[in-house]
């Protein structure tokens, strides 16, 4: 019986999701792949606390170089996640020889071309489909099921935690405040969640996915990113008033010599795929030339969900190992010579539909001074919604523009701001 | 420059497909693949018609055999159809140790176990992605991103002709007759529909899945198989009055020691995913059981996604060659030894929720007749719907079940069939 021997570093909640997976589902693995996965060791800082799995405590460590040095070991997972830590314990597997298997975005997004380059020079694979998406297969479809097709676009849900909150403000109208302490109780958010409600997270997969798709170098720095944080539920309203649901999108468009790539709340029509998707579920739009949309739906994140992608790339790997072809395919999809620097369009070069909410005195004459400035940056309007009168002699103006260049719509909105019935700064979202 | 020599048999539409997309898309396979995709020759009965590409004619023959012996060659592209021609020039070429790329779906479902079976041990690839769901990787999903879960069920919209018949009764009202006459107008549906509208097409797709998902020998003949023939518009109001659409479903359940396996129009609720699917397009729903369900959705026919599917399988069997890996994944996802024959459970044996209209004289009792004998044979009445009186003294009864299994629905259907006052035999449609 041949093995495949697993070291595994972090034992949270998806070094746990591993370990239960490996232990239920050894017989299926092991008749599909015709070799056995053996976790040979796992380090955690704390080795003592119940995850509610049966554990030999001998293969328990909790020093991560008796894992990354173990000459038996043939591939480290990494589930510690963060930048620092992971990566200098990878790069000491690397250097052991290892083969790697991560879910970490944050460190493929950040220090991604170091990293495979490294691991191409010494002959190592590092796979990391759990990054983007949990179970979706994301990477594998850009990788290998598109290969052949340009890419044009892709439109993707990309984390749980800013769905289920804008999800939550949908159907219960909720204030954005209350709906994160909800997805905090119920676990869909961490204390600290500002990774995700600012888009950050987001940013860091759409980085990923880039790479992949248009064979450019990680670019992390450069993506636009807006998060949920301003999203109210009369946006949310007047968005359904409209035909529209709000979700936060990674967003980006192949544009020849250059790309755009950007995450930001957006307006999609409730017809759109990616409307119907609501909580913490993940989906994507992929438009490749020869096959048009793509569709990829599924749970984004979650113990099981995330450790099913972790094990489909160790499995990848393990293959590549018993058939002697590491490095089969390249880390990121493009052979290395053939990776290039790709500029991100500004997001000011880009051209979309907007909503725009202006909080106004109720003065005669304020929606004729509004429009009179995006009509002089030719800015033309599709719809206007004005709210009845209200108490306090303020009101809200909605208008859906054409498309326009966000250059354009920046300078009306900037001379619109410093209009004396001009309330707060406008509120806008861009339509897709 | 590496070079993997492809020759192709059949020059229709797939084939066509496959010339085009390498011919435009070289530059990016080729950064990919690190290697350039040369189609050496083509085999066509025709080879003088004007298919709307450039070919130099020194590629053309009429005679496969020249593409199966040529010693050059590495990959054998089919895309013939059909079971028998195809089946005796894939021998051929297996023999002359060729690896075999199909989208032949109604071969790999007939004669696969043999294809298989002779292909591992001349040490060769078959690869077949194309044969389910046009572009959507759902072969890719099953044998690699699942690879560690058990696969609980799959429920899928495999053949777009028959959904965009089923979409345009539902948003037009036209007859099953009109419809499909459209769908013949439009080229979505063959001359003789037989394969498609009857749901063999489909069955033939969830044979394959099927062995996938089990590791078991391909089992068409026993699928059970229902089309689309009878569906008519009042059936597709009354499924919308009670918040359903009506798809035809292939669909396979995981019993343990047996799976279900059926092909039949099915009402699923207008808030499932699979609700959704209009048209021409594909989708399916695939649960494992660690990552619950994957949704996976796209064009499931045409000739562009059919040939990026023929190619997504041609660089994973060029890669195998350039890196040495061949047979890296088993065929048929599983082990060779672990290929079971699994049963699978007569129709009589399922259980369901039912849908079953019923033409009856419009006369006191009738009502009582009928639930009475369906009490007898244990199945409870969800709800109920009976149209007004009607010119002709002849009403539709529509009743919808709770749970039942299905030999007890037969056996009152018998029974009530017999009823006087029952015009028509009553039209039977799955839940789920």
């Amino acid at each position: 019986m041949k093995n495949i021997n697993l070291g595994v570093l972090g034992l949270g909640t998806v070094g746990t999701g591993v370990y239960k997976m490996i232990d239920e589902n050894h017989d299926v693995i092991y008749k599909r792949l015709g070799a056995a996965l053996n976790i040979k060791k796992i380090a955690d800082i704390d080795i003592t606390t119940d995850r509610g799995i049966k554990i030999d405590k001998k293969i328990l460590t909790t020093d991560a170089n008796e894992v990354v040095q173990d000459p038996d070991i043939d591939i480290i997972i990494e589930t510690i996640g963060g930048e620092d830590i992971a990566f200098d314990y990878i790069m000491k597997a690397i250097n052991s020889g290892k083969h790697i298997v991560t879910a970490n975005k944050a460190l493929i997004a950040s220090k991604g071309n170091t990293l495979f380059n490294i691991a191409i020079d010494r002959g190592v694979d590092i796979a990391f489909e759990a990054s983007i998406g949990g179970c979706i297969p994301i990477i594998k479809t850009i990788r290998e099921t598109l290969i052949s097709n340009r890419i044009n676009y892709m439109k993707g849900i990309l984390n749980g935690t800013c769905n289920y909150i804008l999800s939550k403000i949908t159907q219960q109208g909720s204030s954005f405040e209350d709906a994160l302490a909800e997805a905090q109780q119920k676990g869909y958010a961490e204390a600290d969640p500002t990774l995700d409600i600012e888009g950050i997270d987001t940013a860091h997969k759409l980085a990923i996915f880039m790479s992949l798709a248009y064979g450019m170098e990680l670019d992390f720095k450069n993506i636009y990113i807006e998060g949920i944080t301003k999203i109210t539920p009369m946006d949310i309203e007047m968005a359904d008033k409209f035909g529209y649901r709000i979700k936060l999108l990674a967003i980006t468009k192949n544009r020849g010599d250059s790309v755009e790539a950007r995450v930001h709340p957006t307006m999609i029509s409730q017809d759109n795929m990616l409307a119907k998707v609501d909580g913490s579920i993940n989906a994507v739009t992929i438009n490749g030339d020869k096959t048009s949309d793509i569709v990829l739906y599924g749970y984004g994140a979650g113990m099981m969900p995330t450790a099913s992608a972790v094990l489909s790339d160790v499995i990848d790997v393990s293959r590549n190992i018993l058939s002697e072809s590491i490095l089969r395919i390249p880390i990121l999809s493009y052979q290395k010579q053939y990776i290039q620097k790709i500029p991100i369009l500004p997001i000011e070069e880009i051209e979309s539909q907007y909503y725009i909410r202006f909080t106004t005195l109720d003065r005669p004459g304020v929606l004729a001074n509004i429009s009179g400035i995006l009509g002089k940056f030719n800015i033309s309007i599709d719809s206007v919604h004005q709210k009845g009168r209200s108490s306090n002699n303020i009101v809200p103006i909605v208008m859906l523009t054409h498309e326009a260049k966000e250059l354009h719509i920046n300078k009306a909105l900037n001379e619109i701001k410093s209009l004396d019935v001009v309330v707060d700064p406008p509120t806008l979202i861009r339509i897709d």
